[in-house]
């Protein structure tokens, strides 16, 4: 359906009660909706706001319009975890409700202080004219999840930048700084930004422009996010309207980071920071990504799987998007690598394996949509992989190798019902030739993640299958060895 | 609050989707919350309904009020399990949407047919006078849970009874019968009801009361179900009002259970029945029992754990009432067995287990309020064995043991929030002297279930204890060993 702009910003008071029930039970019974995946209980999701580690438990928030598939009024929906991989819902946080947020409570962190969590984001108010205000603005939840907002602005958007917006709250020697994504007004290109308080809930003011070394960063830098890893300063961010030659991606809107060896914030600046940008995800559907410094010092990472201004076959079911599995990130010789949480193990039905070695054609004829599976092709061999295949393996997610030229060749034109055809069908990562290529991959109904040689390497897609079509094979006989779990009723 | 007869059958179109998203996270953010077991993601849960086995998946529904704790115009809600121990909410599937159901879809069951679900229940109207009329209704859910309704009532109920409900559906040799619990309008007795067709969906006439070699069933028989266990008949059903003369029981109305020897459909009789009722739980909440044979024979059995005409701590947030655990029946040495399906097992958080022989006092300081707890005491030893305690063990749930006599007493006075102490803050089950005693105990927030010598006997019963209050111990040395597990995130 289209949405009107009136429809979109409509309050959640218009709709009934009845109305919410129907769109729930329509978003739970899709038959592609995920199952081991935070997705959303009705509606559409999009950002992952407020990951954080607080009263011992994981907590990340995500942004939200209840009502369908469209970017509407937006809220925080809150939901925990105790390892990272289950995920309780506890519904509606951040509710549009103040003259700060009418329009939307948009994207921002959390970070826990004593008992308290601080939530800082970013506030959508339109005047009656339908003119944007953007205000910067805090909450405190406390350990029962009771959201209060401040009765003020952390600070108003100044007229340099016609956007500002997703502050990441960072804390460093007893000062509080907020990383912000921005356009500047005066020739309408992308920059993060940073701002310093001494308060916390006041006194905010701007350090000023975030040098990344990029003279290049589109016309508009969302969800900037820095993470230590590993000692390495790691800028993650999405740079709409980035030009193709900066940097190559094929996704309406790329998920790039830099890494750097120190984040100055006072300068503000990313210290040597690498010459180029690169994609944080090669598949299909990453964005929005969110990472933070657990207490331990372990960087988390998570992501929206969708995109801004994309449409996907569950809209006309009513709910859209889903979330990534959360990653660790680690670095190591130069190299930022992601990998799954130690949890996601214990998802493995162990019972129930397919262990495989030899050459291998068939690997299970109806694995379902609901496994993990790892191989670790030899070198030398070249063929194609499906996962969510039909008999004759005409249909499914293809994943072509080629382990001579250091090759793998993602398609998901004939996966199903299509997705962005615009911006290709297929995804192509480069890894190292004649030697062994390792896949850890997650099948979960409409999603598929894979971790190329141990997490150097992740490409991310949706596919909307016939959930049939449950086939995993290799076309040619393929000398591989590998293990492929069902997943665990979750 | 109170809530009047209007506010309780306001139609889900008055409320605001606003008001059920906050219900939604006032009931998800309680603390004492269950986890681990099916609950309402807002409001009231009551009765288990349609309990079965379709399309690959175990199906349960529940009846809803969903807009707080009172027993308002009913749903059913739909939730799915691949284990019978992981449910997965689907929502919204039996709405009060028709003139024969327009105040309430009542209790009933569901039987699987080919690719169809056949939905049979009692559909609650009040006429402008607010008489009520009262029909059994039925309704196909597909494989994609599409909900569709038959058109016309399958009968409606005839003048001898009062109350007429609750049907559960059974197919033998090609008839279809109906069991439903009934109140007699001549004398105002309780009794069970069979009805008989050749066709499902029309055809319906009263073979004529089950005789259950009771004389007295009380006022009115609610949620009887017929169950086949290895070989032996099993009703089970809810006697309201019942003589504490004719069998002892403790709480307001009793969920009580006769063996026989066959269910004679044509009599319709049990044959060679108990003397006696017997208690299925011998705890302080179990109700509407719902019981049913999977395709392989085995008799699965669910409970509402919560009473009609009770309030909870809960009814403040708005949410009231949680399910049992799938339990299964067995029959052996003249008795009915009840225990944990084996998936219960996988909950177990088996790297933090707690192991412990000797004479233990404390067992684990802090447990939490989720976990599992295996303990066999050695014969002849008394004392007391504390759930949920605080440190000085004043408070907690009690389980006063004395295996020289046989007895074992679970005392909730000292647990926390008081629930219904009119009828007794213990409850004394009677097991073998000078033997061990087994208990299989599992808490989860604000519930506990007490599996004694190996489901002989169960007792469950809610508690709102503190949730800092995780100390599980022995009172004094007691002889005894066992097991408690964490259970993991779910």
């Amino acid at each position: 359906m289209e949405w009107t702009r009136q429809q979109r910003y409509q309050s959640y008071d218009h709709y009934t009660a009845q109305q919410l029930l129907e769109l729930q039970s329509q978003a739970a019974t899709d038959p592609v909706q995920v199952r081991y995946h935070l997705h959303p209980s009705l509606g559409l999701l999009n950002d992952p706001n407020g990951f954080s580690y607080f009263n011992g438990q994981w907590h990340l928030f995500y942004q939200s319009f209840p009502f369908g598939a469209t970017h509407g009024i937006k809220s925080w929906m809150h939901t925990v975890s105790e390892d990272l991989v289950h995920w309780r819902n506890l519904g509606l946080a951040v509710a549009p409700d103040t003259k700060f947020d009418s329009h939307g409570a948009y994207s921002g962190s959390a970070k826990a202080f004593g008992d308290r969590l601080f939530l800082m984001y970013t506030g959508n108010h339109r005047d009656a004219d339908w003119n944007r205000i953007s205000y910067q603005v805090g909450a405190w939840m406390d350990k029962d999840g009771q959201v209060t907002k401040l009765d003020h602005e952390l600070f108003v958007n100044p007229p340099h930048f016609t956007e500002l917006r997703d502050p990441q709250l960072l804390v460093k020697d007893g000062h509080y700084y907020a990383l912000l994504g921005a356009q500047r007004t005066a020739d309408k290109t992308g920059v993060a930004d940073l701002w310093e308080s001494d308060q916390l809930e006041s006194g905010w003011h701007e350090v000023g422009e975030v040098d990344l070394g990029q003279s290049d960063l589109g016309y508009m830098v969302e969800c900037p996010n820095y993470v230590d890893v590993d000692g390495r300063a790691v800028m993650i961010f999405c740079p709409q309207g980035l030009d193709h030659q900066t940097a190559p991606y094929q996704n309406i809107y790329p998920n790039m980071y830099l890494t750097g060896q120190d984040f100055d914030l006072t300068a503000p600046r990313l210290v040597n920071p690498d010459e180029t940008l690169t994609n944080l995800d090669e598949g299909f559907d990453v964005y929005a990504t969110q990472a933070f410094n657990a207490p331990d010092g372990t960087a988390y990472a998570v992501s929206w799987v969708g995109l801004p201004d994309t449409t996907y076959p569950t809209d006309d079911h009513n709910w859209a998007n889903v979330m990534s599995q959360v990653k660790e990130l680690h670095y190591r010789d130069g190299h930022l690598y992601q990998t799954p949480v130690e949890a996601m193990a214990d998802l493995r039905h162990t019972h129930h394996a397919t262990i495989f070695t030899g050459q291998p054609t068939v690997i299970k004829e109806d694995a379902g949509q609901q496994f993990e599976l790892q191989v670790t092709i030899e070198p030398n061999q070249a063929g194609t992989l499906t996962l969510a295949g039909d008999q004759s393996l005409e249909h499914g997610v293809f994943l072509n190798f080629d382990t001579t030229a250091g090759q793998l060749v993602i398609d998901r034109a004939k996966a199903g019902q299509p997705v962005a055809e615009d911006h290709g069908t297929t995804r192509t990562l480069t890894v190292p030739g004649h030697q062994e290529l390792k896949l850890d991959i997650f099948v979960d109904h409409s999603l598929v993640e894979i971790f190329v040689n141990d997490g150097y390497k992740v490409a991310t897609l949706r596919y909307f299958a016939d959930q049939a079509h449950g086939q995993v094979a290799f076309t040619n006989p393929t000398k591989a060895t590998g293990t492929l779990w069902p997943i665990k009723p979750y």
